[in-house]
């Protein structure tokens, strides 16, 4: 039966063929302070120095790769797994370094793999970050159809006296909050849930044709391009809030909503009372939750609901930090916390 | 209808459940550069000063996780992932200093992630490298029933003088093998397509009882635990070779086995002449290869074949690197590259 490992569904001239086509794209986020080439077997970057701490994250995209895929937008999901590192380290004050990547898949296919990897190396290049290295797996057997899994990995690096925290933030601090461009990459589970509920209720209707039909609520637009909105990266509108207020710490709404989120930028014993009229939810929420006739806590529990970012900043400088980023919401105040759900919506 | 998040597969307590389970784990890798709490967006590690190089490395451990769901042996890979990435990473010459984890799957089982996730703690505290951060994600519907996937990211640091890589090794150099423990993490595809063909051959055998059955070849033991072995992690033996010797660069033979890997440690034009004979390939490797009947080409293209790691080193210091690492091998020389394939077995 003389096997080889293609056979066994591992083609590793594929791997390399997939990434050859976006090594130039890889190597325009090339900085300064990275050494040698790209293909050791660790990437090599220049030390900041010893006054400086380092932040790591790492995340996912969740289920949204899967409408990426159904939909064939696959640019969408590079872009969003940078973009979501970025946000995470910018919480802690950080600026970004260095990205590496991890896409596995049961079979590779050059094409997808180039336009995902390609995204990446994109949003790494625009926002100055490193394309140092990444592990493309391919698992036969492992992933449904065409099915693949993103996981990114990023290092910032900010000064020790401006690291951003839940200890810095104080009562009466300003609760500032800064839009989303829809899900993100959160809730995706649960939004397709919905449109599958949905594509049963109606006769002979497909996931498709729920996600493909315009809707009146969004302007015509549908569902589908409403939730594959790329995952809005924060890094400019953080800049411009640090130049110009004390901002003390930052959330970023992903996993877990508001409560899951907004409570990890507060000091213990600290609450966010929210006027929830200092913004509008976005109709890509309303929608999805008048088709799932989702409680109102449960969308608050999954989704941004339309702001991506809460910072909470020195209350003196609120009309700065309003005037820095156009389309910031001033959200409400942090309070003593008496109980309960430390996320109040007033 | 009213749906919730947790009616869609994802149950966020169930997440938080499972990292309960191996806070403690997690909390004896805290090293003194680890800043703050675990839980924060990105994790936060003091920056080693700017004379330093970061290394920066990701690697997953490819289908073996598929076995080890199949065996019940979830340590194993836990283990094996943290060790592919200090292997990778000392390749460059680098000490670990921080480890993050990416573990996805459909529905989290908060037992198998414990002990995945725990067995990582563990092979970081062992190695003196801070689990700094992690990303669990549930995706339901994107992975087979119990299948999971592991990406691991490490960042290592190493003196700018003291970086290896192929430019470092020469004509004349020694190459020194140090013994794998098995597959390690590479090839398991091609591994278990030749006992899933095994089982189709024999007479109502399933996969199970390829792996289960006590092997004269294996002294007894079963293909199971053969292919179970945990990845073997170099840094111990690197050290000690690092202190006795002037090491130029280090192979750490993975994906594409010894022609995909050997050359990264080689500059151009040279290649390796390998004694055959100066070692021993493990039995696990030759009874793969009689139930694939795999050419021996292709065995050496794909898995370690009984060496993990190869360093080339001054010719001179080649009897103390051989003193210093039990099981260290004389594999052979440094010489002009001819043309063709630049691993040569004489």
């Amino acid at each position: 039966m003389s096997l080889t490992y293609r056979d066994a569904g591992v083609n590793i001239a594929r791997a390399e063929d997939a990434l050859s086509k976006v090594r130039d794209r890889i190597a325009r986020t090339r900085r300064p302070e990275v050494i040698g080439d790209v293909g050791q077997f660790g990437g090599l970057f220049a030390s900041p120095g010893a006054d400086k701490v380092l932040v790591a994250t790492t995340d996912g995209v969740g289920t949204k790769v899967e409408l990426a895929r159904l939909l064939d937008r696959h640019e969408v999901v590079g872009a969003d797994l940078v973009h979501h590192c970025l946000n995470d380290a910018l919480a802690m004050g950080a600026e970004p370094l260095f990205f590496l990547d991890y896409f596995a898949t049961s079979k590779i296919d050059p094409a997808v793999f180039s336009r995902v990897v390609g995204a990446m190396a994109d949003a790494c290049a625009h926002f100055g970050t490193a394309l140092l290295g990444g592990e493309t797996a391919e698992m036969p057997g492992m992933y449904a159809a065409d099915s693949y899994d993103l996981a990114g990995f990023l290092v910032g690096v900010v000064d020790r006296a401006k690291i951003l925290g839940p200890e810095r933030a104080r009562e009466g601090d300003a609760l500032v909050g800064i839009p989303s461009t829809g899900l993100h990459t959160n809730g995706y589970s649960l939004a397709r849930e919905i449109c599958t509920r949905r594509a049963m209720h109606e006769r002979s209707a497909s996931l498709l044709d729920v996600l493909l039909a315009p809707r009146d609520e969004l302007e015509g637009a549908t569902l589908g391009s409403a939730l594959l909105a790329v995952h809005r990266p924060y890094l400019t509108e953080f800049r411009a809030l640090r130049d110009v207020a004390d901002v003390h710490s930052i959330a970023h709404v992903t996993g877990g909503g508001w409560e899951g989120n907004v409570p990890r930028a507060l000091p213990e014993g600290m609450a966010a009372r929210i006027d929830r009229e200092s913004w509008e939810v976005p109709a890509v929420f309303t929608l999805l939750a008048r088709l799932g006739e989702l409680e109102e806590i449960e969308q608050f529990d999954t989704w941004n609901m339309g702001i991506g970012l809460v910072l909470t900043i020195a209350p003196d400088a609120l009309d700065a930090a309003l005037a820095a980023v156009p389309g910031a919401v001033a959200l409400g105040t942090v309070v003593p916390h008496s109980g309960g759900r430390r996320v109040i919506f007033g």
